[in-house]
């Protein structure tokens, strides 16, 4: 009991549980979403042996993807190994990560009774093994690494369910969304729902934060957000564990940011479209930011990167409150070595700031 | 003689180049990117004789296309019907239109010795074929409806030339421009100067209107705009005509739009992801408008395109210099019917407003 209070205390006084909270911290703290990942030989290897929807479904594998990527590179957080599309299976959708093509669902929502056929997911029992994967990575994480569970939210979900798949201009989603507003609303309650009981429950199971991950809704404008996600995304923060803190992040939003605030949580991720300090600005003191170096730059050459990481760090400097990250995923081709160094160059450049 | 000089005050007094202008209109000019394209049975008809290369090079079908589209759905200007990529080939890269995979560049850009293969455009003569078209179209134009001429931005050229084709990260073109910065300035400097000359003899040619698409400058942030793209594309409005309204477009720019209008432009493209009025309130006073309607609303309900219309019509209501269009081209599927509904709306409720 002691060791679990002990222990639960280094987390609280993580640097990255101090930013979420907006506490000053001696560095910035950092990590980099889809940090387990192909372009970590040591991901390859493992991932070589199974699909990709086995390796998420294996919770040793999945611990050990997750625990060697935060080990190897420093980072201040560990995210669980998973998929945002794990939870339209137990919703009644086919999912298969198809080689070379990403993601496809056989069977898309494209009218109103498709949306009538989906099921309930009332508890997370279909998703157990996430559970068994969050608990086996917090037990083998340093009692000092934070973990982050997450889940895709709702509107991203909907444009994968009712588009089958990757999409570029999301006309099957925003079609559904103008001409059905009821079923698509329905679609989105189910969606928030499950998010809800998942999200809960990989807190529950041991994850110290929680983020929510919009990666497409900046297809949307200010006033089809309003009408079409602001409900539900609202929905969704207010009924999360008050007690973790979450992270609420999409790319190309740059015109959302007000509204994905005015939604919740206690971060919001920027991309790199957007000068962090503007985007900080507008949305006001009450919120952390997480970003937001633009993954290509890791191509390098390092000169590169070291120039657009101070710039970002020196936007963020005497503000307490920033989790640097890349504004999206790293890409599957980035060499390492430059993903070791900025994680160096990050906490160097930051500590040297608090010293000043 | 005094034909020409009262066809030239026709054109001179419409809607659309009074826009341009920020003349007050009795009705909001529109017009639609790609309104000449597959969505519309006669050019189908048109296309399924020749390939889309060929329907390019040869100016009485491109001459039909573009007045078709123009006369079938009573829009305030043409667009001459040609592709972005066409200049690449006097340039020396090889391309292709594959089909159902896009434009392909099978000697793609991939080192500073690619760019100093690359020959020089002192004059337009590889692209006459253009030019015969602008003469052919303006003729066959009724004398009211101005013709608008148009080139790829430099940075969206480079883009297509670097990355062989279509790209969604741009991490060949951005990797270039952030390791040889040389290279990636004289690969601009190339394309500028290449696209002053084109555009220039298209206002020669007959052309009322030069519109720049910059298609896939959005995934830059500032700063990057800043240093990489700025500089050529201030020079490269400098050099044109200046008795020649130039338009300067480019999606998902809501970062972007003050650094797009100090390059130039007399009027600047808007997008859906920002509001009409919030975009212009940004840019000021200085510049003319265009945009923003989304182009997926245009799957219907029409119902939908109505709201959405009227709310970007009211938020340019008494603020000369609004030129309508879509956020970006029409979509292959839109079904044509909307289309025509579309342009007479905008015209109905534009003049209702101006009675008002």
């Amino acid at each position: 009991m002691d060791l679990v209070n002990s222990d639960s205390q280094l987390l609280h006084d993580s640097p990255f549980l101090k930013a979420c909270r907006r506490e000053p911290t001696d560095v910035t703290p950092v990590w980099l979403m889809r940090q387990a990942g192909r372009y970590m030989a040591e991901y390859r290897e493992v991932r070589s042996k199974v699909t990709f929807l086995e390796l998420c479904k294996n919770p040793d594998l999945a611990t050990e993807v997750t625990v060697t990527a935060a080990e190897r590179l420093g980072v201040d957080a560990a995210i669980l190994f998973a998929d945002i599309l794990l939870i339209l299976e137990p919703l009644g959708l086919d999912l298969e990560f198809a080689k070379g093509e990403g993601p496809v669902i056989h069977n898309p929502i494209r009218e109103s009774a498709d949306v009538d056929r989906l099921r309930r997911m009332d508890d997370v029992a279909p998703l157990d093994y996430v559970l068994q994967a969050v608990r086996s990575i917090r037990s083998a994480l340093r009692p000092t690494t934070p973990l982050i569970g997450f889940a895709g939210a709702p509107f991203t979900l909907a444009c994968y369910a009712i588009e089958g798949g990757g999409s570029r201009h999301y006309e099957k989603a925003k079609s559904f969304m103008y001409r059905d507003p009821g079923a698509w609303n329905a679609l989105m309650t189910i969606l928030t729902d499950a998010t809800i009981v998942y999200l809960n429950a990989q807190a529950a199971a041991g994850a110290q934060a929680l983020q929510l991950f919009d990666s497409w809704v900046g297809t949307l404008g200010p006033e089809d957000y309003r009408r079409f996600v602001q409900p539900h995304m609202r929905r969704l923060f207010e009924s999360l564990d008050p007690t973790t803190p979450s992270i609420h992040f999409g790319t190309d939003t740059s015109t959302l940011l007000e509204l994905q605030r005015d939604c919740g949580g206690q971060v919001i991720g920027l991309d790199w479209r957007i000068e962090l300090a503007d985007g900080w600005n507008r949305l006001g003191p009450g919120v952390a930011v997480q970003g937001n170096l633009d993954p290509v730059t890791l191509f390098g050459p390092f000169a590169e990167v070291e120039r657009q990481t101070r710039r970002i760090l020196g936007q963020a400097a005497g503000r307490p409150g920033h989790i640097f990250n890349l504004g999206h995923g790293i890409m599957p081709q980035t060499p390492v070595d430059n993903v070791l160094r900025l994680i160096e160059l990050v906490h160097e450049t930051s500590s040297a700031h608090r010293v000043k």
